[in-house]
């Protein structure tokens, strides 16, 4: 395994971040949650492990929601010390962990969860197998992550995204197939993404013993679009996958 | 339901379809059955339904290889009537019946098999809902379809499927999350297929009662690339997309 990344941890990468994040008009808090939120199960009385929880905003959502105990996992110190101070719940506990550690945790929960993290790590059927172990019968897990067709794309230097024809945008795509690391600049330079196409995630799931009950591809709602125009082509290219297992 | 489409008794396409299916360099048996057999379980003393059977290859490979009944059907009288001629075998029986027609049929199977059809049908819930009450308990289906990728682009009269940048070539994608009709030329004008992402197909899997067992999406043989070199852009934007699952 390469050395654990932890961008989070890096001054100017948390600035930038922060300064997105809490702005409230951005890509995660219009389009990714709430799809999210509608395909959660009953969390009243559950216990739900948040993996890459982040400032904790949904670990703490889940602990306001009825779960008995919450465990949120980031590899960042920086988040784990916002996630204490904005999102502190008596149910809630955080814990600075990277995903790679999972087999370090001892108990077992209802639900694991994870918004849009996985994407960061590198051996995928490693993570999954992990989290089987770490749920009970009948466990949900459920995550996001950058879709296929957003992450594939290898450009050539300085190179747009799309192009428009008539009117009307059209997004290159390249490398659909071609799985691994993706080297991006995202706030800072050099931010490593692994691009997975739908084959390796869903087979990782099928194989860790997981049950596929659902899948999701992001759309932007009609007040999301009005709020930030260019979510309209969430219909062209959608920015997330999202992907709901039960443990058999 | 619209009318049931059966270009494959249009006489135009179908002696264009023959000349491109007879010759063997295509992407056919050189991608997609290669990897539809490998995902093929156990045959030997199976019963199995083959959904747009065609010219009868396939059934008559699975008697070959030890189904104790084969049931292949067509809504083609073409096809049926070649697949009579060309694949006949004893433990073979083919018939002339829209996929839509399937809640015509009274008995049950081990397996059921598609290669390249399910793309026609507009109403795909209902089509996997009629296919799991065909299926015995832990019986298998087993299909491929055109990719998301590759159908969902909606382009302007005339516009290139791809453009190269500096010797690279990226696919135009748009309309990803636009589900329904495309009309195409392939052969002749105006053939009707139906895009659909992952998020429609999937669901309408695991809402049918069946277990997702396995994902695949087309990739050439270094030996397929070999015949024809432009194979290798399956790295780039897959042709076709596979799907297994099992009933529960």
């Amino acid at each position: 395994m390469e050395k654990i990344q932890n961008v989070y941890d890096n001054a100017d990468f948390f600035a930038e971040y922060k300064s997105m994040r809490d702005g409230k008009i951005n890509a995660n808090e219009l389009i990714e949650i709430p799809i999210m939120k509608q395909m959660l199960p009953e969390l009243e009385g559950k216990t739900i492990l948040d993996l890459g929880c982040g400032e904790g905003g949904m670990s703490q959502y889940f602990a306001e929601k009825g779960a008995k105990k919450v465990v949120g996992i980031d590899v960042s110190s920086n988040m784990i010390a916002s996630a204490n101070v904005q999102n502190k719940h008596q149910n809630v506990q955080y814990l600075q962990l990277a995903m790679e550690e999972l087999p370090t945790l001892t108990e077992k929960f209802d639900i694991v969860f994870s918004s849009l993290a996985f994407h960061y790590i590198e051996d995928f059927d490693l993570l999954i197998k992990n989290i089987s172990n770490l749920l009970n019968p009948n466990g949900i897990l459920i995550f996001s992550q950058e879709h296929p067709v957003t992450t594939a794309t290898i450009r050539v230097d300085g190179m747009a995204k799309y192009t428009e024809i008539d009117g009307k945008r059209y997004y290159f795509l390249s490398d659909y197939n071609n799985i691994g690391k993706r080297e991006i600049s995202w706030n800072i330079e050099g931010v490593v993404k692994y691009h997975r196409n739908f084959e390796v995630v869903i087979n990782a799931i099928a194989n860790a013993g997981l049950m596929i009950l659902e899948v999701r591809e992001s759309k932007a709602s009609p007040e999301a679009i009005k709020l930030v125009e260019k979510y309209k082509y969430q219909k062209d290219r959608p920015f997330f996958a999202f992907f709901k297992a039960k443990k058999i």
